[in-house]
């Protein structure tokens, strides 16, 4: 019922742009009624956040931000999972540029959306873990559908959630539960998530979380933008400005953690895992 | 039942003061027996903040202070609303100096109740909106008549609420709801903000309130009053520092917004509706 | 049925620490299974907490962290009392190098046990007022045996808890709650405390308590140790770096406090007063 029209993201930037089209990995639709614009993330099998899909988060973001759009509702193509997080491939033998500009880009994926002035929500209708989650909760709202599971279960991995990753769960979470949480890498059910505040509601169907992400901006109508995203900004701006303040020397720290031998090692044994995973 | 003395303000500050007296808006009644100061809004028609009732509040604050009083009661006159906020008539086609002095005054308020040595405690006996709010939430303990409303609903003016009026709103809810209901301008029943933790009772009556708050008081019957301030200035100290090193700028910054073409237009919008509203 | 090895701490100090073993005023037992530490106070009557029972809690937290413990869980050997907090005779007429070291030494406690890279939690097997509620909120989750009281109690006293307190506190409560509490000097009943979320668990004895403290440290089992040191700390070190930053003026404040003639007074009514209640 819904007349949409598709942002050709790929088509406005020109030829050299346009060679990539193959590869794009999101869509942007803006609901012509509402002026919501729903930015979907589709790259199989697991919407690995890669350099690639980072970049046309990007652009995706910043599409909308300019656009004027009411509303931004983050979700996924894939019918079990949301994001499965930072792509492993990226961190496992890296070449250095490019995890450079990997990191550079989730950097930048996280000052636009954390400090994106339209209203945002996420309809969650999958796994969410780690890096989905830092996506979710850099959202304003959060709708799961049943039976998935979401937290920052970096330590589980070995790893540690940067600084800017503590803040967006702190935005929704009191200290207690989330230094917790992280501590632990706690995966959450939807039911659990619901209960400690850390999504808002749940949906039976994506359609229908996307419905109640669009109710959550339907509340923003009758207020001035302009007052709105001034206001969002005040209570964000301290974390986003350190952020900006420390990002070389937080790029300089995760490159050299992710360097580590035991590190690497790790990531490799992970990715064998997946490997025989998959050939079952 | 209660005996009580009405301070004469006027009559204590010399004859210039005197001149004024027939435009007191406040009173402070002082409970014999308890030693709980009432301090009561009384501007009609809608106890709106202008910079008379905000120099009252601020002298009938200092007086409260010096008194030794056991604690302090905010209050209204009026029997429907606590106060309606910010009078609109001081930032329309405002006078320069008069509007600098106004939004001085305001700040000296904050400074004064937001760090008071004292308990406070708000009754709010009728709606609260915008600066109502403010007032309500920078006391330590809320106790409100049910069917009214209270909220910082200035995006839905489209003004911003500046960030010491976050930062009272803050001291009262965790930070998801406090920026979700600011960016919102959300303005929640007396039940909502029961359920949420913006208000701790709800009373059926403005006797009833002023006792609630008059128990709340007393539960520092027995705690060193030196020992308290202190305890209290050690977890407000960082938001009222950060006024008082920010005064200049947040009044210029005040100024510049509400000068906007596109604000004053709106008062305008605002103040005429008023005009037809109080004409029916 | 545990198997526990005790360490004799003093032992290892060589002669001069030899010739205090009998003032021995903690002891710690590693569960060869489970690899938890479980660090008892055992300062009769009350673990006060004076200059030596310090002393032997930072060396055995600092034992705890060099072995390698999966874990620390802080216990009581007293049946009531988890602790009484500070020694009131370290303050009152005291000499004046050791309630300096006394100061400095309670501050090295709270770094260590704050800051500490083991999971720690607390099996809160009596009252906890004051300096005990500290060490209780110091540690990261807390099992509490029912009819017992705990809380920063201090305005009760006279004095003021210290901004590192208060940080402890800020960790498990939301502001609203923390301040109000501290402000009033409130004790909370176990059940109380578990409905706000200062403690997290009851258990109906100390070998449950223990037990549910050790089945929270087991949540970290899968959690690589280092990943989960480095997100503790991204939680705390805010906190840890102002003390550090403050120490010296944290200790002159306190000396200059605790030497008014007011709080000499009130402290030795104080002592006067358990004096005549254990005659009886």
């Amino acid at each position: 019922m819904l007349r949409t029209k598709v942002f050709n993201l790929m088509a406005r930037n020109g030829p050299s742009r346009l060679m990539s089209t193959a590869t794009k990995l999101t869509t942007v639709e803006v609901n012509d009624k509402t002026g919501i614009a729903t930015l979907t993330m589709c790259r199989p099998p697991v919407n690995g956040l890669n350099l690639e899909l980072l970049k046309d988060l990007s652009t995706s973001i910043a599409e909308i931000e300019s656009n004027k759009s009411r509303g931004l509702i983050l979700t996924s193509s894939n019918a079990t999972i949301f994001s499965a997080g930072l792509d492993i491939l990226e961190m496992y033998q890296p070449e250095k540029e490019r995890i450079r500009a990997f990191w550079t880009q989730l950097q930048e994926v996280w000052l636009a959306l954390y400090g994106s002035s339209v209203p945002t929500a996420a309809a969650i209708n999958g796994h969410s873990p780690a890096g989905g989650c830092l996506l979710a909760t850099s959202c304003e709202y959060r709708v799961m559908l049943p039976k998935f599971t979401i937290g920052l279960n970096e330590t589980q991995l070995g790893i540690v959630a940067p600084k800017w990753f503590m803040a967006s769960f702190l935005s929704v979470l009191p200290q207690r539960q989330a230094e917790r949480a992280l501590n632990q890498g706690r995966m959450f059910t939807t039911e659990e998530a619901l209960q400690i505040g850390l999504i808002d509601e749940t949906a039976n169907s994506k359609e229908e979380a996307v419905e109640k992400c669009a109710a959550f901006i339907g509340t923003f109508a009758k207020v001035n933008p302009l007052a709105r995203a001034l206001t969002k900004q005040q209570f964000r701006s301290a974390d986003l400005q350190q952020l900006e303040n420390e990002r070389q020397d937080d790029l300089e720290k995760f490159l050299f953690f992710v360097n580590q031998p035991a590190v690497q090692k790790g990531l490799g044994i992970y990715l064998e895992g997946l490997k025989k995973k998959s050939k079952k």
